[in-house]
């Protein structure tokens, strides 16, 4: 039971990250229900037509660097929950300190009629690291 | 469909909150499952163990004023989740000024065989506000 389902989970998982490394956009949009919600510390929430203005903006200004590790899949039913542990860095493209940002994430996927799962809310508390 | 499972959901999220206020420690292990875990910046993630002694030191060292407002309400069969927009006052109860917090709730719900709702997941995004 499951098994399946979470290798599923833990696919996209990896291809969001990748997707965030690479700057693709393009990818990130399709692993997205289209009522897809994104939580951030100090920041309204925003959704699917928010998001490419500051996916963009942030590689236009960094090089993102995410490193984001599963700690725990629950599939039920249609729906999926994960928590990982993130690291974010960010280094300015005109040079400069990286800024570095470290937290978990709690996302929510709900399965497609096609079978696909995508990420329908994402909840983060990353943080700035000192130092 | 979901309407009453809904009212159910909006039951307990007014029941947490309340909770919260009221420095009911009971009555919140009362609602949450024993997996339980919660998210919040700058922060490990921390479970019903833990949960006991940040309460309680919260309380001891602030008058806590926690105000929530439900936005979204998702039932999906045995998962439920919620989106909620808090604010949150921590007035010192040696005196001095309160500090005070705002931000967003993602919440997952899981139905139990009794037909309880309990919290299973919260992560949340508050952070201090300026001045």
């Amino acid at each position: 039971m499951g098994t399946e389902e979470e290798r599923a989970i833990r696919e996209v998982h990896g291809s969001w990250v990748d997707a965030v490394n690479d700057g693709d956009l393009v990818r990130l949009l399709s692993l997205m229900t289209d009522d897809a919600v994104f939580l951030s510390p100090g920041q309204a929430p925003f959704g699917r037509h928010e998001f490419p203005a500051g996916f963009t903006g942030a590689h236009q200004q960094f090089r993102v660097r995410c490193i984001s590790e599963l700690e725990g899949i629950a599939v039920v039913g249609e729906v999926a929950y994960t928590q990982c542990r993130d690291s974010l860095s960010l280094v300015p493209r005109t040079g400069g300190e990286a800024t570095k940002l470290a937290g978990h994430r709690l996302t929510i996927y709900r399965k497609q009629p096609d079978g696909r799962w995508l990420l329908a809310r994402d909840a983060h508390t990353l943080s700035p690291l000192a130092g």
